[in-house]
């Protein structure tokens, strides 16, 4: 029951950063990609402090479906002079039916009476009670001494008595939190050991970088016998943020030989850490240890020939072991085993054609340069490669011009954008004019209009998400703008990319690909002429998929 | 002569990561702000293979009057086969004329077959040469045993042989370096331990982030008896980048006792971190250790009034000691505590005012339900407290109408954005008309166009930053936009956002906050009317800001 694991606060101290907004789908949507990361825990936030993390515990029962991790609700040890059962934050955490509550509780004197204003001898007793009744109603208790390592240079012997106490009414771990951030690694070697020593439940650690050194604690913890590492994805927490989880795990399971995660895994990092941040909206940070982009990029020079003889000699782990790849000036070989990789995956066969894919290799790295992401958006990378393979854009209507008005009512009430496009396609010219709440929205509902007729298989396609990321920022508004774009279409959904200096440029970009991609997955053939009509719905419905 | 030092090499090993181009005035610039920070020894670059490095050489003669620090020099060993003098990479690291030269070597033994291809025995003469050579010119030699802790591992007496090379041939330090950046701290302090048993010379100690750890690794080698640490102001450098300086000497000075700066300086520590990013301009991460614009900001609620209290209890160091200070973020987490806080902080006296706090409290709650995020966007706040404190919106215009025009040219080609504002100020209606490469940025053109004459205090304020969040993405193009703007005006920046179905609309919300928070720091009165006309330049030039 006790064995080594990973507990993920993401989605409540992470969220603590500054600018950090989570809705209750972003959460539940970050709880799916933890889980595939292999953690053991995932805190799920504070119900009953938060309406909005009562809402997500409500919601995670019905809507996400964990393989590997455990929800933990996170709260705090009943208020001084009440019953435990009598306490509605308490009862709170039990409302939410997690099968283990993570109680968080003062460990450190000055905090107790201080900040809490209540008895020393008060303290012990909120952590019992509440320990005590959350486990006669059956949940695993773990508790999170707030300030242990202050507390214990404090006071040691009051900061190890708030840890019996939890252990004496039955919780599980005991995680010792560096609140502050402020220690070094030799500090929690000390202090672990020695706590080690003198009580008898699992410890935990929950280390915060303020001293820029919270892997190294965390890591530290573990080597002197923590069996519980608490972090976060992508170090997201207050100030300078918490452990960086990824790289705590990294180097537990590919430096010290621990089996934390499954390697295959392991292997995803990079991809889920990227895809935690396209739902935080939170710049991934190129630097960023095991995952960021430049984590394991050479610029070349001195070093090119050598690392082509042995790239080992200068990578600290194989890259591939996080989902990481390897970077040089020399690496188009990589770059087009990939690309034909890529292109088996989407299903064609591009082996014995070296030429094409340098073709596409420098087109997208091209392409890259300039702010698009093509692992991103699939389905645009598809039609640059298709596009590539025949020497032809599909082009479902030839574009004359568009154009979008977004006006004011007045200052604090509402704007309307009004978008009009001009194309050809059935053989006709058709003038279509769409309104929204916004101009994206207005064209997306100006070009269904003017294609309804030649496509009504348009119909069935959905926005389902939009994202917009401002690249270059130290131009401000005069930045490179990406937009992407998720489509539905019943059982399928694929996305893709825009990007242009003017945000509704690269909203039309990506509009247009989605469109073309929907409708070329669906076999729609290319209907410009007048000849070219759809058929009747029935006939359309027994339509093959071209793959 | 020994004595504990600080050796910056920013301007080298940092200048390798990506995106980072430094010119020469660059160089003279940031060289200029770490003598300010008190480092012992600042690398400028590599003579002889780098033309601009050798330039730098040659204006920092002329141009540079160091204080603290002293110059040195990079370059490598001579070449195998060859005579140090004759070696003309040698001849340039002695033409730079600077008191050091910093030498790297191989110590590492495969590195000096494989990819040095050459004998391990050429690779020591080559070492003991270079160094006596050097020194025979007067010059102070430190030597970077280049994969130094790999090397340890694969071939421990080869490893070390290298530094006695070094030593016997007259190097003050030789610095040990983690140039793959895996090490962990207990390897780097058994190492150095190890190392400073069996060989009499000064030890260095030189580390790479990539497992998380370089700013632990480096104080862990100083704890274990190097007394020479190198580094780079934030943390630049290739792949993950190289050791904070600013983390290692404050954890050093701060948490361990050392006097290794001069404590003003220290407390300069933030301003150059932020100086030199200006310089690379690699936008400041927010989380960085002590300098970081959240490392000391709060965001919980919970924890605001015990904040009041004491904030010793929340900080694991003063931040004035590195010139930082501490923040309250307005969060929906927020209660009347820290709105009283934040009120203080930005200089209004809300104590004894519990309706005043209430009515913000709720009103950011309610906002904050509807996507607005206060705790990145400091001016809107202020605006919103000034407007309940006072009763009253700041207007400093009132606006009529606006209406954005974005059309394209042509499909694969470039789209152009007309906006046209309608409002009244100084006393005259006013149309104008502005163009941009986006619906925000003519925007902002047809708005400063607008107020040019009424506030030429506009003049001075750039957007400096732009981000948008699409929320609630589950609606796609029908969702929530949240924008936030950075305008920087000259000395200061501040944050504004804006929130609206129309991102058009969130923009134009966000713009005007930005417009009206710039004026009103600058005491700039509302001028609505003609009477109201701005005074002459000299004179707007000596008004004081309101607070």
């Amino acid at each position: 029951m006790n064995e080594f694991h990973v507990y993920d606060t993401t989605l409540r101290d992470g969220a603590q950063q500054e600018g950090l907004n989570l809705s209750v789908a972003d959460k539940v949507a970050i709880a799916g990609f933890l889980d595939q990361l292999g953690v053991g825990f995932i805190e799920g936030g504070w119900p009953g402090a938060n309406p909005k993390d009562t809402e997500f515990f409500a919601r995670a029962r019905d809507e996400l479906d964990l393989r590997n991790a455990v929800l933990a609700a996170f709260g705090s040890t009943r208020r001084a002079g009440v019953r435990a059962e009598d306490d509605p934050q308490v009862r709170a955490l039990l409302e939410a039916q997690t099968p283990v509550v993570t109680l968080v509780a003062k460990s450190h004197s000055r905090h107790v009476t201080d900040a809490l204003r209540t008895t020393r001898e008060e303290n012990l007793a909120m952590v019992h009670d509440t320990v005590a009744l959350l486990r006669s109603e059956g949940r695993r208790v773990f508790l999170d001494a707030e300030h242990f390592f202050d507390g214990y240079r404090t006071d040691r012997e009051y900061a190890v008595e708030v840890l019996r106490a939890a252990a004496d009414a039955g919780a599980d771990v005991v995680a010792l939190c560096d609140t502050n951030g402020g220690m070094l690694p030799p500090w929690i070697t000390e202090v672990v050991s020695a706590v080690a020593e003198s009580v008898d439940v699992g410890l935990g650690i929950h280390c915060h970088n303020d001293a820029g050194c919270a892997v190294a604690n965390s890591v530290a913890a573990v080597e002197a016998g923590a069996m519980h590492v608490q972090g976060t994805v992508n170090g997201y927490g207050e100030r300078t943020g918490n452990a960086d989880l990824v790289s705590v795990v990294a180097n537990l399971q590919l430096k010290l030989g621990r089996e934390v995660v499954d390697p295959d895994r392991l292997a995803q990092a990079l991809h889920l850490s990227h895809a935690i941040s396209e739902v935080t909206n939170v710049v991934p940070y190129g630097r960023q240890p095991y995952v960021g982009a430049s984590a394991f990029a050479h610029k070349a020079g001195l070093h090119a020939s050598a690392l082509r003889v042995d790239a080992d000699l200068y990578q600290h782990i194989d890259p591939a072991k996080v989902g990481n790849s390897m970077r040089t000036l020399v690496s188009d070989m990589a770059g087009r085993a990939s690309i034909e990789l890529k292109g088996q995956e989407l299903g064609y066969d591009l082996s014995g054609q070296p030429e094409l894919l340098q073709r596409v290799v420098e087109r997208v790295k091209s392409l890259e340069l300039q702010g698009w992401t093509f692992d991103a958006a699939d389905a645009s990378f598809e039609l640059l490669l298709r596009e590539e393979i025949t020497g032809d854009r599909l082009d479902y209507f030839d574009i004359e011009s568009w154009r979008i008005i977004t006006e004011s009512e007045s200052f604090a009430a509402k704007s309307l954008s009004e978008a009009t496009v001009k194309l050809r396609a059935g053989g006709r010219r058709v003038v279509a004019t769409g309104e929204g709440n916004g101009p994206v929205n207005a064209l997306d509902h100006a070009l269904r209009e003017a294609l309804a007729d030649a496509y009504p298989e348009l119909a069935e396609f959905r926005l389902s998400d939009f994202r917009v990321r401002i690249l270059d920022t130290a131009q401000g508004t005069d930045a490179t703008t990406r937009v992407l774009i998720e489509t539905t279409g019943g059982d399928d959904t694929w996305d893709t990319i825009g990007v242009a200096p003017n945000i509704v440029h690269a909203s039309w970009i990506a509009l247009v690909d989605s469109f073309t991609y929907g409708l070329m997955r669906r076999g729609v053939p290319v209907r410009l002429s007048a000849e070219e009509q759809p058929l009747p719905a029935d006939v359309r419905a027994a339509a093959v998929p071209v793959h």
